[in-house]
């Protein structure tokens, strides 16, 4: 399903994945020619879960060879930019026009999307990439760029529902974060800056030591326990749900408090479980959030400036790419795996 | 599981469920007295999903032999009272406090509930049944009692999410009902004498000009047909579901609009399916509510009876309520059995 246009003038070295076994290998490909030159001194990528659903075709989308990656990289000499999950948007739509393009119904994303020209798009995962400056943001100077670039799907991904759900001007709200991985370690890091009570809630006990001391979580409930399940229900005001794998929603929503709210940030593959009792007994509410906008993404790097937060990073070569794609399906990382695509990185 | 404590002195007869084969029987029990004397004058039940899921014990907390039901009774000589699906609650916590006692943590219902003086509680099915005063409601006379009946539990259960969601305040929305039985068609006509859109969505092409023509609906939608699905994406604010079935919410998530709004109201008995995408796609969200607090459910008889709003209502025996059971599992009711325990309804 290889495809390009006929704008698509400039050849690209990359890295793709063929075929549902999800290996990567080198892959050559066009990307068409933007008028102003392109700059592209040491792209830093990082790999999410994400990447690992669209190469293994868990959602069932995937369009082969699919490129994936978001990336940092400059769109002009001497800036600092980034760019996130969006490609394009209609731009004509009322979310489009309110700051709000992540919500648009014709969003295509970096890679495994169809771009305005009628090509599919080819993400980070490649010596560069072009954007449209809609969908590019700054870095500030403050942040390292290879650890800033997972905020970019990871920061975003969680610090839209926290600004949606008023926690970033108020603070002192106990709130509960699923799953400490690339998400759910940034989600810590932004409500402890906004003052909250915060306590991870795992399936793995090694998670405590991590949660309490790395990253200065205030408690820490092990899922499996029922113990601490039954000890701690009706004790938060909201839950942010950061598993990208099936799981019940039912334990999880006794935690919350009369009213309180549980936003899924994650995209199990499958649907899951939902069971009525926890959530009319306890007039509970369950939203969805999707990454975040441009705008919202660059207010999302401004407060990551300014708190000095970024993302605890492994910085990997190219080569390591099947490895690092490996080892996140068996949570191997802490947090996020950041590739090095142009092997200059001062970390390695 | 029999059980009565000292302070039982009355003997009543009443019609239980004795095992999960759901038979009622007539059934001879004590209730605790009251100082005040009670009168019970022509009492009428409502029969819903809820009986029917208790006497065949789908969810596990049947404590036999059940007693169900809610009912109209007078709780002082020439009064129009009703008891709802409340008995006790702690009387204490912030919930009961706040006059949402219908969600303190220790709430117990009109049957299979454990009463503060640890009786199990049985329900309508029987010649009289004991409230604390605290749980009665009072019923305006415009407003024919076995119509009102049912207001009692599928009246408070729609009324409780629209006017949470400010559907009383506002006007000229788009709004969805899922499942036209009880809880549904009383949603229609909330939803009509509040000035809204009122789109509704079966499985069952007969219902089309049923919510039309009978109930005044805008609109209908059959939701096995993928077309009318598919044309309806993104077009509604709020959606009430009230299905009791088990079912996926994606489908009917995708007709509501970014940011929209979806109240489950039934009880399934298994966990419904939420899959991720249109939760997330769309920034969606999905409540809980249950019933609704006394001081709702008289603000709801109050706007019933200035709307000229109660049930469409079948009045049955008691000798008949086997089969009205049977019927309802079937969905074979329009769309409310309301049992005239005194055998004196006018209606017979």
């Amino acid at each position: 399903m290889a495809q390009t246009t006929p704008n698509h003038t400039q050849t690209v070295s990359g890295w793709a994945a063929h075929d549902p076994s999800g290996k990567i290998t080198p892959y050559t490909f066009k990307r068409r020619e933007k008028r102003e030159r392109r700059y592209h001194q040491s792209p830093l990528l990082r790999i999410c879960h994400t990447d690992l659903h669209h190469v293994k075709n868990d959602w069932g989308i995937t369009m082969y060879p699919v490129v994936p990656g978001s990336k940092v990289t400059n769109f002009k000499v001497g800036d600092r930019a980034g760019v996130g999950c969006l490609a394009a948007t209609c731009l004509d739509c009322e979310y489009c026009e309110d700051a709000h393009e992540n919500y648009c119904d014709q969003v295509q994303f970096v890679y495994n999307g169809i771009f305005w020209d009628g090509s599919i798009t080819y993400g980070g995962y490649s010596e560069f990439l072009v954007a449209d400056h809609r969908y590019v943001v700054r870095v500030p100077e403050s942040l390292q760029m290879d650890a800033a670039a997972p905020l970019l799907c990871a920061g975003i991904t969680v610090f839209s529902p926290l600004k949606d759900n008023n926690l970033l001007e108020s603070s002192g709200k106990r709130i509960g974060v699923v799953g400490l991985g690339g998400l759910g370690h940034i989600a810590v890091k932004f409500g402890k800056a906004f003052g909250h009570h915060v306590t991870v809630i795992s399936t793995s006990p090694s998670k405590e030591k991590e949660a309490k001391n790395g990253l200065g979580a205030d408690d820490f409930i092990l899922s499996t326990n029922a113990d601490q399940m039954q000890a701690k229900k009706r004790t938060l005001d909201f839950i942010l749900d950061t598993v990208s794998a099936h799981h019940s929603l039912g334990p999880t929503l006794e935690l919350l408090k009369v009213n309180g709210t549980l936003v899924v940030v994650g995209a199990p593959d499958k649907p899951v479980d939902l069971p009525s009792f926890p959530l009319i007994f306890g007039k509970r509410v369950v939203k969805g959030s999707m990454i975040g906008s441009i705008k919202e993404t660059q207010e999302m790097m401004d407060v990551c400036g300014k708190h000095n937060i970024s993302c605890d990073i492994e910085v990997v070569r190219t080569s390591e790419i099947n490895e690092a794609l490996h080892r996140l399906a068996k949570n191997d990382v802490k947090y996020r795996f950041v590739i090095d695509i142009a092997g200059k990185s001062s970390n390695l």
